[in-house]
């Protein structure tokens, strides 16, 4: 029996629980995750007797070569996706239909009432979205081929790094040497942040060199369907020139000294991963780190509100999915669960260091997925 | 009083014609659209007191930046955005708050609704994008410039090309070309296809080379915040040579004749353009030319029922927007609108034909906002 198949039938379990006949699936990635259609706008109808795939003409034959067990309708030009579902739902003998609470539109609730009224729909969150939480061996592999693809793509992109390069020609150049690893793109815009840029943890790329500065934050994934997700933070061997010193970029806090408290934060928090384990227990584990992290030189810097985002969120299909990796977070962890583990720390005017990996969580502990060293290194331009 | 105070207040006016006193804005490009703000996860809360921005410490810095003219509530990690939105709402002694019905999800409804028991939330269809379909001059300037960036990328890779160039590296490279030329990226992940690929309307790329095929279409859009979105279908020099003939593709249909069918419908859609004119009677000027064509050597072929998709949609913050430009369409025309009009034709085992350009209504017609030649043309690889 395949994986899909498998992901099915513990949807069906999962709606038939909540006392529905039938489901209805409106989320392109839960299409592909329940289907193996890799195409767009195209929406996924199951009952005990039918699985349909209900798509327009563009995807006639692609439907035929990715999803060869199931039924497809394919919908006229004269009709929307949403009123061919109503169709098909109503012409399968669906009485209530679970929809996709935490995806489905108000808007689209009313247009499916209006359209097949006899029919009674009911908001269910999640249910796709549990299942995919866990992920089964063929999506670990697929994860740590990301990771993989990510990893390579990286180390092109610092071989060919040189001090001209501006936050945006590097994010640009990244992106292709991910493509050129294998990857269909990056799975998100990478961030790159020349020193004190850093301090944004979403800095957007702007024309500022690597020159310029006397760090670098490089966030980045892969996406091969499934995604990856990692930072590396270097030490630049620019920036400090007297000559070039950057103005902006506040100096005298001691990159090493931070680094190890940020990676002894991340240790922490793998340390304390582990199926049964609440997810905010670990999020926890690292901010215990910082709030007791001992900086005699830097009295006034208290590094616990330095850290001003959640230490991870799980990875898979998408770039952010459960289980959330935060303080605000109700989720356990369990064995198959791929989670980012990622602390950082944010110093206006001077920059930042976050240290990002992907762990899967095992039946004893954690492995990580990632094999770039997490060690503080110099950046070393040819 | 610049163009962003004059969204929020045209926001406001349709608001309170709807009869509610606030409304909340959590879709990110309608955010955008209002405020000018370019981070992520944040909301927008109005009424007619207040323009409030909430959202986290990450964007604490980018908001005093981008949106000094507005308030920012900044969450603690504690609290989801919605969380705040709702503590938000309540402080400013909202009583019934609009929301977006059809972007806001049913789940995210529930929690508003448990988190300030005492509002009324009212869902409204669409009066961000409404607003939006109809660009001020400013913004047909960036779509305007979105189009010569995605034309001057297509120009540096025609100019590179391969014969041993694969559909993968033929989109890698048109992706690094689109943001060379200035792009943040693509507008969407272009669609190259050689050959009979083409009757994919939304071919993923392979590793069919370019030299395999006797035809290469290309869909691609840059990305300067606004998009743009452009197709060209090029004869190849390849593909026809016996030592190389593609046998999956079939010969026999004359590019050029079919070429020209799809140009006399583009044109034909185009003369149909201008203000007060429904969206769908565009569609049916080109489904009408494709219906008439003679082609007296393929009695057999009915091009209409090759052209499978909407004639186009509206361009701006997003790739697709309103107007809808085809058959199931309640859409007038109105100028400042910019379309897409983009007829194709697609033949199983042979490939397909489509001509792609983004067009301004004006007060009289339309103006084109591409310069690339929409005439039929042999590629030149060098």
């Amino acid at each position: 029996m395949n994986y899909l198949h498998q992901r099915r039938l513990v949807l069906t379990q999962a709606f038939k629980a909540k006392g529905v006949d039938a489901f209805l699936v409106t989320t392109p990635v839960n299409v592909s995750y329940l289907t193996g259609f890799t195409g767009e706008d195209s929406y996924f109808v199951i009952n005990a007797k039918h699985e349909i795939l209900v798509s327009d003409s563009r995807f006639d034959e692609q439907i035929k070569e990715e999803c060869a067990d199931l039924e497809a309708h394919i919908r006229p030009l004269t009709r929307t996706t949403l009123e061919a579902a109503a169709e098909v739902l109503t012409k399968i003998g669906a009485k209530s239909v679970g929809v996709e609470g935490n995806r489905l539109t108000l808007g689209a609730l009313e247009q499916l009432k209006a359209l097949a009224p006899k029919l009674t729909f009911v908001p269910l969150e999640g249910l796709v979205e549990t299942q995919r939480m866990v992920k089964d061996p063929g999506e670990v592999e697929k994860i740590r081929e990301a990771v993989r693809v990510a990893e390579r793509g990286f180390r092109m992109f610092v071989a060919t790094l040189r001090e001209a390069d501006t936050e945006k020609e590097m994010v640009d150049a990244l992106e292709g040497y991910v493509r050129r690893a294998g990857a269909r793109g990056t799975s998100f815009p990478p961030i790159i942040a020349v020193g004190e840029r850093g301090a944004l943890p979403h800095a957007p790329p702007t024309a500022k060199e690597l020159g310029d500065g006397s760090k670098l934050l490089v966030d980045w994934g892969a996406d091969l369907g499934y995604k990856s997700d990692l930072t590396r933070t270097l030490r630049s061997p620019f920036g400090t020139a007297p000559s070039r010193r950057n103005k902006q970029e506040r100096v005298g806090y001691d990159f090493d000294k931070l680094y190890a408290v940020v990676l002894a934060a991340q240790n922490a928090a793998l340390a304390a991963i582990r199926p049964g384990v609440k997810a905010k227990d670990v999020d926890a584990a690292a901010r215990a780190v910082f709030a007791n992290a001992k900086l005699d030189k830097y009295p006034d810097l208290k590094l616990d509100k330095c850290f001003t985002h959640g230490l991870g969120h799980g990875i898979g299909l998408e770039v952010h999915e459960g289980p959330k990796v935060r303080a605000n977070s109700e989720d356990v962890l369990e064995a198959g669960m791929v989670i980012t583990i990622e602390p950082g720390i944010y110093i206006p005017n001077w920059g930042g260091i976050r240290i990002e990996d992907d762990v899967l969580v095992t039946h004893d502990g954690f492995k990580l997925l990632t094999t770039l060293s997490r060690e503080a290194a110099t950046l070393s331009v040819s």
